[in-house]
């Protein structure tokens, strides 16, 4: 059965061949540890770091030495919520995040170290800069916004709550997960304080690294300490940056991949755009000529991301339906956001999600179709 | 100039085709995210995550679902000394120890959480059992110990220390950085609560893959908190293990590349070690023959890792020679050792480290030897 990959918001599926190659050579030829010797082998994989974190920050508006590489995207979102952590205060954040922002949040709130408020989107699908500025307290400090989310492809306004954010002098923690790739961000003009980035989605990159980009104003507690190649004699983690938040060897291969990657995307990201559109407006016009079958993403944004329901069937047995008998893949449950399902009513049935990539093609979402008109 | 690679024990040099390969086809045809859906391309990346899951376990005598994948041995070790960090408890460790164990042990201490004895080794460069429970206090939970030091090859008798752990009800971690592919651990035998292990050294296998493989009686506090695929309705971490200590997208081809890695290491692991040996041994003798050589490791030990200096020339600029006269790569400086530098004197001067690979010869050594007579 020929498989029919529609799940390239957790992984995109496609992995261009530049971005293989890059990973192989730095595995035979690079194999030193960047950054711990002054020697030919550790300079070269050295370089090699560093022309990459030099390419994140470009891609981002950032200056190279806060870039910082974790192994993915949960990493950089747990360093920049746990480092920015403040005793006894408030965090305002939106039911559209991933559990990898809500889970070390809800974790602090149970230790009583903060307070929370969580945002539902109005009925446009949106938290607006507005609803976060009145939810805004005297002892405010963080607001963390999912740019788009993973469970209905919505948008958050970046640029209008980085204003806000700036207005009230407060931290501004982005989840770039599903948008770094797809959309073009620059933290500088956007008063972004925290990035958090995976390769593996919308860059094409392997998995196995993610970058957090920080701002200049920002300092924060590390998460992990050890070996740094730098300050060695000192029994505590060193404070410059990138090397406090970096402790331990770095995933050299997955580096010298994301650094072909993002070259890659810079020149394919506006096709990936346009062939993740054309694919989602044609699949929401065939999926609203089908019955009983509830859309829950917009249909104005139609980047790639389409969540829906197929009556009062289960999302997970929809899914393992399309995955035995079609080798369709899509995602069925909460997809890690628990609490926009709560939002959407959903927390049982969850969504059946379909996220595009560059490799789909219109003759798939037909067999979606076909296969999802035998059922409900 | 030909380049010759004598810093092994940093990372191998050498990465088997097989390993390469493995990592080429989980980027090819298996990036689906392993765990987080029940579709076809998930399951078979999560498939392989198992099997490689139950390699580590089988090669270090643990359960499978007590191996935790992290991004490096650094990871390992952190969430192993944090996550079971008692408040206002005593730890034992010793001088031999990274600063992946010191620091974050430090980092404690500061905050007043932690208590340290820190053990030097006796004549023979060994940390002894006997030593070690000298050290405990009423108040010891935890005994931090290198198996092999990174700095001198030193080796720790890690079996009596378990006992001794075992006979006191202490929590006994292992880093295994530089033991593991070289000898044969096994957690249960050895009374080993937390080995934490390193994959780009030993085992072969490329950068961004680490393990910390726990003992039944371990629950440890994670690091990080976010997605696992599975409890996603929770706002907090599930307990479950390997789930609660690996939140976020795991790097398939860097664990596809373990996989492999472990069953090259089982049919080569005889033929290194005696490569290591004659190798260690031929330099010994033909440093003994120079003059002013001072060799801090010992002569009975030949695990490939040897560590002088020349006369009282700074380690960082012999090791500045080597590379650029002689295209030699050795590590000079402190090695993120720091304590073991304290121990010998050596924490200005440095030591000039060699650490020898399956591929490094003979020649290599005299190449090395006759760089060496011209100094000094």
């Amino acid at each position: 059965m020929k498989i029919i990959y529609f799940d390239n918001s957790s992984t995109t599926g496609y992995k261009p061949q530049c971005v293989i190659n890059a990973s192989v050579v730095a595995m035979k030829y690079l194999s030193a540890n960047p950054g711990r010797a002054g020697h030919t082998m550790s300079t070269r994989a050295a370089m090699l770091v560093e022309k990459t974190r030099s390419k994140v920050a470009s891609l981002v508006g950032a200056v190279s030495e806060r870039v910082i590489f974790t192994s993915n995207c949960t990493e950089a979102l747990n360093i920049a919520i746990l480092g920015s952590l403040k005793l006894h205060g408030h965090v305002i954040t939106t039911a559209y995040e991933h559990n990898s922002v809500l889970r070390p949040l809800f974790e602090m709130k149970k230790q009583g170290l903060i307070d929370i408020t969580v945002l539902r989107p109005n009925n446009f699908g949106v938290v607006t800069a507005d609803m976060i500025e009145r939810a805004v307290k005297p002892n405010t400090y963080l607001v963390a916004v999912n740019h788009i989310s993973n469970v209905t492809g919505a948008v958050m306004p970046i640029t209008e709550i980085g204003k806000i954010c700036k207005k009230h002098n407060l931290i501004f923690s982005v989840d770039g997960a599903q948008s770094i790739g797809y959309q073009q961000l620059d933290i500088k003009e956007q008063n972004i304080d925290m990035l958090s980035i995976a390769a593996h989605k919308g860059l094409h990159c392997c998995q196995g690294i993610g970058c957090l980009v920080l701002s200049d104003k920002m300092y924060i507690k590390p998460l992990k300490y050890g070996g740094t190649g730098t300050e060695s004699y000192s029994l505590l983690q060193p404070r410059e940056l990138p090397e406090a938040l970096e402790a331990g060897t770095l995933a050299t291969p997955a580096i010298a991949a994301l650094n072909a990657a993002i070259d890659w995307n810079k020149e394919n990201m506006f096709k990936i755009r346009t062939k993740l559109t054309s694919l989602s407006m044609y699949l929401i016009e065939r999926l609203n000529a089908l019955k009983k079958i509830k859309i829950y993403s917009s249909a104005d944004i139609l980047n790639g991301i389409i969540s829906f329901n197929a009556a009062d069937i289960s999302s997970q047995d929809v899914a393992n339906y399309l995955s035995k008998e079609y080798g369709i893949c899509v995602r069925g449950g909460l997809h890690c956001a628990p609490l926009v399902h709560k939002h959407f009513g959903t927390t049982k049935q969850g969504m059946v999600r379909v996220s595009f990539g560059l490799e789909n093609t219109m003759e798939e979402v037909d067999e979606l179709i076909k296969a999802l008109s035998k059922i409900g």
